[in-house]
């Protein structure tokens, strides 16, 4: 697995005619290296690879990672843009969205006879397509949210808090085999609901309110990330109305999910219904993004990308209506592209849910 | 205090004559404006302020700020360029630390006879000198860290497992009021002791064992951060000796604290105390970082740093021996440097604690 994430590396730098290529995007550091530490970066030429990190991760990273030569620096940009000059690299390749401008300056202004190439398209989509291994790590961050939520349903319930039942979510997540929760968990109430983030909160359950949970987990590097959103007690008739149109919506996308798709044309799967049920207006957010070693990565599942979906991909699929004053539906789960359509992975019903 | 803070882009304006400054680091966008979403960006003139954002967080935005025009934008790139070009700026101050190479790039193109500017030495030390609030915040994460550590303590016990331990202790900071932890919680014993960022593992702790707790609590935004290394068992004389020079280096360094000191002789003092103990090979890292929106930031309390220490400042204190193979000893509080030395922020004795 590692050698086929290397020989994409490879294959940009004989495609780009470069002599190596920084990374410095620490998810794409981890990709490519196994690194797990918060702080390192990779130089990658055809024959050899070196990770430069400081004194603090040194021994880990000796440990975790087989086929890079460590190397300990006491400044980044010094450390980086010796091993470059040492290497006597003249065309360099670099991340343009893993670099700031000003880290880019100073590289730029201490590499000697060295030109500084941005290969952004071709490394901006280098874990777009899952492997097994990731795939696995995924699924298993899905099942630990997925029972957890199970568990927790219960709570959902008038008079008890938000911000009560976000936090026995993510315990059960921590207790459940998760490295850490995947964001600050959204458990919006009432009106609270039409925030598409609204963080828990003090307030408190009430009866006959919506109840929008947005959640995920982390395991062993990997994000889940998916939406429920319950009525605690008897829903009304516009409640049951917008809560059909956005199941509606989320069904037909899921049910339109092709390999060799354009990711604009599944947005507008979910956009055109939700549109032509009169909501339009109330649908401001994608559709969906892509998960894996970031929350939020490619393929951008919206009405502007230029994305074109492939098997191995794995986004989610959240259509929503949020109707200031009075409450918001968003219903999401996470899909693997197969050869024929998709997998959905997320495993709990978004048939309607009465709590409390 | 928001008009304070605003004062100090205003003076930004005017000494780097520019005509507005685009602000797109999250922790400063929060800094001067209160919105605590996680995308947003700001422009700012003399006269006006725009906040710029999408659908997800518009309805957030006007609740949270006020003082700032909220403008809903599809695509960021697009909203900030079309901005900028209606309001006719021609000198652009920006982030250089806040904009990757890419987006800087695309901006660049996008903006009709206007030019972009770095504004990097002032704009990021914005932040570094804390107001009222601000401490205010900050003394609230580390006091729910600091219960929350002594809540715990009586974990640290023979064939109890780091991450049970560091789960627990993450727990009880939510209990206690935290919004988050501040970072993946570090218990490392024994020989992982060697490892300054040994994230709580599997291993179960042995008697006889050193065990560093490196963690921290957010509380509306502010970092705490802070590290005990406890003995689990009564200690051996090497340990001792270890923890010894550990605990005089901060101490002095501690005591060492004057408003108008440069950070390069603070750090002198703990890295001299330990290298004339023979221990300099095993101190790698900075002796201190800076804590507030963010849990590292400036000042820098290291061997290269250019940084002035003022009153206000908020940082580590955070020296450490690390022999692989043995296992290491880190002790660190939080100061606030004071018109004469500094206050001790962290409430957690640093005397050698034994447990177990």
């Amino acid at each position: 697995m590692g050698h086929e994430r290397i020989g994409r590396i490879k294959g940009i730098l004989r495609d780009d005619n470069i002599d190596g290529i920084l990374i410095t995007a620490l998810e794409n550091v981890r990709y490519l290296s196994g690194f797990t530490g918060s702080d390192g970066a990779l130089v990658m030429t055809e024959s050899m690879g070196y990770f430069l990190t400081d004194s603090r991760y040194t021994t880990q990273a000796k440990e975790e990672m087989s086929g890079f030569e460590v190397i300990e620096h006491k400044k980044k940009i010094e450390g980086l843009s010796d091993l470059i000059n040492d290497l006597g690299m003249s065309r360099v390749g670099f991340e343009a969205q893993g670099l700031t401008y000003q880290a880019h300056k100073e590289l730029a202004e201490k590499i000697r006879g060295g030109q500084l190439i941005p290969v952004n398209e071709r490394i901006k989509n280098i874990r777009v397509v899952k492997d097994e291994e990731e795939i696995g790590r995924i699924k298993r961050a899905i099942e630990i949210a997925s029972k957890s939520l199970r568990e927790n349903t219960y709570r959902v319930t008038p008079g008890n808090q938000e911000r009560e039942i976000a936090l026995e979510l993510e315990f059960s997540m921590r207790r459940n085999g998760a490295d850490n929760i995947a964001f600050d968990t959204i458990v919006a109430s009432g009106a609270r609901s039409a925030l598409p983030h609204g963080k828990a909160s003090e307030k408190r359950i009430g009866e006959g309110e919506l109840v929008v949970i947005d959640f995920g987990a982390r395991y062993r590097g990997y994000y889940s990330d998916e939406t429920c959103t319950l009525f605690c007690g008897k829903p009304n008739r516009r409640q049951k109305e917008v809560y059909r149109i956005v199941k509606d919506a989320h069904d037909k996308t899921l049910s339109s999910v092709r390999p060799r798709m354009k990711a604009v044309e599944l947005d507008a799967v979910a956009r055109g219904w939700i549109r032509n049920a009169g909501y339009g207006d109330y649908f401001g957010h994608g559709t969906g993004h892509g998960v894996g070693l970031e929350v939020h990565e490619n393929p951008v599942i919206g009405p502007e990308s230029e994305d074109i979906l492939e098997e191995g991909m794995v986004f989610t699929i959240e259509p929503g209506i949020y109707i200031p004053g009075w409450g918001g539906v968003r219903i999401e789960d996470m899909v693997l592209v197969t050869g024929s359509g998709c997998e959905v992975l997320t495993d709990l019903s978004k048939e309607v849910t009465v709590t409390g």
